[in-house]
């Protein structure tokens, strides 16, 4: 199966002159979602995990699949504002702007084990910030993991001191 | 197990007077979200779904569980200028404002199966707009469920034709 099928290009969003990659044909099929999950779970070769952190808001999609097979917590993390508790917060730079993320205080427990969500892996500066939060926590990174990585911006370089898994490189 | 256990009450959020019920501790604790994800899916006694459609954002989070075990595609209705291809949309009045939801227009074929699923029933007016929008591009809404019910506020008027299921009343 040809992942990449389900991934449908959009030129100019959300800004003029990016090329969007619209995950929700993949969303919208049951058997390439599950061939998709399959190849996400098995990167991490029955590693435990305590908590998945998901993005805002596509990372929620798989990332709630994952926590749900690895039985593990999902925590969200969001942007400014969204989450009702007490929170920690992070600044980054994005491919199209800049923002600030949040996780709850109570989210992740010190030592625990943490895998990191998202849907893709642009120019890193949500994945920095996303390992600064778990950090702040005491969480232990075991695996970052993207749908897709847009291998041009090198993303993967604000996060090499990590295990990087994606499921399709552009 | 006592599901309200995993209800957080925010007083204030997200404006003053609002009694937020944040749900983050049921999707950090693995047993608590399997029992909840159990009871949605028995409501349905095993009725073929072909879409479930989940509201943003907290609405991904369920939703897109019950598509994987329902083994359905799952569909995002989110806010204005989220979603990158064709659109509908529809406008509707919440509990602390006004907004509008769109929908991809591929997302749901005509007859196809369909469980609407978000976080809460408030006031019922994302629920009916969420209706609206299955129902133009030719769904048929099986069940709507939610997690939690704001009995008070007596949403379920308003969509009143369906079935409706929730797992926590307020």
């Amino acid at each position: 199966m040809n992942l990449k099928n389900y991934i449908r290009d959009i030129q100019g969003f959300p800004k003029e002159g990016i090329l969007f990659k619209d995950i929700t044909p993949l969303l919208n099929d049951p058997i390439a979602r599950e061939y998709c999950l399959e190849i996400l779970l098995s990167s991490l070769n029955g590693l435990k995990i305590d908590k998945v952190v998901g993005a805002e808001s596509r990372g929620f999609f798989f990332g709630m699949l994952l926590a749900d097979r690895l039985n593990a917590g999902f925590v969200p993390v969001r942007k400014p504002n969204k989450l009702p508790f007490k929170t920690i917060s992070r600044s980054y730079n994005l491919e199209y702007g800049t923002d600030s993320l949040e996780m709850h205080v109570d989210a992740i427990k010190k030592g625990e084990k943490v895998l990191i969500h998202d849907d893709v892996l642009a120019t890193g500066g949500t994945a920095r910030a996303l390992a600064d939060l778990v950090h702040e926590l005491g969480g232990e990174i075991v695996q970052f993991n993207f749908l897709m990585e847009l291998s041009f911006l090198n993303g993967r370089e604000k996060i090499k001191e990590h295990s990087i898994f994606t499921v399709i490189t552009y």
